[in-house]
């Protein structure tokens, strides 16, 4: 049958999290499904690269789904975006080989966290951003920030509850960027744990208080203790940013 | 009795305009007087800049009230935000000599019109742009928007229905840019007439579909006539960016 992969963005605040809950008909998986089901006249169900939490949102998320239905890909996108919600657009869609997932495939991401850092909350990155009105030091949480990136050990920068074994990652890059008043934190690695890119967050949070040490991620990655690290960061500031295959 | 001045932002898409409206509570300044009258204990009346539509944002929007409540000016901002909704927010409040009206003392205003001028919709200026999904020529626009510019009397750029019986205004600049996918219309004036910068944004998009020709706006204000000039873009792209004293 037929396999496509597609890639859409969505601001993901009204939405449980991307994936499929039972008969949750509020995440973007469902959202995806029923439309794409009644599109194509046939249930169609959706493989994506990952889940994402409550509240996160999506730049670029990317799945694949297989159907005997004939209609050209290019035409698929207007006609889909017709019947989704306005929070949530297809952007592109291709066939691709028979074998490929858009998980299993997947050979790393990048999220980007973002923090409105103005005095007074702006209406404009309302449940699109952290606000944080102190001063924030770029420079010096983007130094901090080059402690993440190599292959480490990142229990400690993992929520309980989660059902992976190995916690073995590799950060590829990190940095830490100002636009005006929006601060961002990118991050690219092969792979995430739960939570991880949001403790993250919260721990670079905790060094520009001064609660945390220059140096400390070192530490904490060392301790593999959750406790070591920061707050988790809220939903709202995280976008998956890219995927990659 | 003091007089303050504020200065707030508000994302205007689940409002009807800034104007208070019979006991329509969904206005901004509803929802403002409401939030400033609990603060304060006592009933307060707010004047705006002027009218906004339903839909329409602010970057920076004007008023000023007047209270004998002693709570300083600095202090106010804070706990008027944690009184407000999350799409609106107070940046700036001072006290402004007694004959100070927000209105009548206004010297002129800026509007930009922003298009989201992507292939498919974006999900992140949803309500916030208009998606036009085909070629924008910015320079070309950017030179037939400099016939807006000087003192002309607008009628065919005003909708029907307003009560001004002057039509006369001074356009003092205009600019159309772009950055990345995010085309900008930018229009200054001593006054504004009501749908103005909205027919003007739908005549501009009429010379890029080339239904109108190039320097028809000479034309079309020279006419007086409404039907001359192109449709009324919808409300959801345009925002007061700023008020001038």
């Amino acid at each position: 049958m037929p396999n496509f992969c597609m890639t859409l963005s969505y601001d993901g605040t009204r939405y449980n999290g991307w994936q499929r809950q039972g008969n949750t008909p509020d995440t973007v998986q469902g959202r995806l499904e029923t439309a794409l089901s009644a599109l194509l006249g046939q249930p169609v169900e959706v493989a994506g690269s990952g889940r994402t939490d409550a509240g996160v949102h999506a730049m670029t998320y990317c799945c694949n789904f297989r159907t005997e239905h004939g209609i050209p890909s290019e035409r698929l996108i207007p006609a889909l975006n017709a019947h989704l919600p306005r929070d949530i657009a297809v952007f592109g869609c291709k066939e691709v080989p028979a074998a490929f997932h858009a998980r299993y495939d997947c050979k790393g991401k990048e999220y980007v966290y973002r923090i409105c850092n103005s005095r007074t909350r702006n209406p404009f990155w309302e449940g699109r951003a952290l606000h944080y009105p102190y001063v924030i030091d770029v420079a010096y949480l983007n130094q901090q920030a080059q402690d993440f990136v190599g292959r480490h050990d990142f229990s400690a920068f993992c929520a309980a509850g989660g059902s992976v074994a190995d916690k073995v990652r590799t950060v590829r890059a990190a940095r830490v960027e100002r636009k005006g008043e929006i601060v961002s934190f990118f991050v690219e690695a092969d792979g995430f744990l739960y939570h991880m890119v949001r403790i993250m967050m919260g721990t670079l949070l905790s060094l520009e208080q001064g609660r945390l040490r220059s140096g400390a991620i070192l530490v904490i990655l060392e301790g593999r203790d959750r406790s070591g690290a920061g707050i988790t960061a809220p939903a709202q500031g995280l976008y998956l940013n890219r995927v990659y295959y």
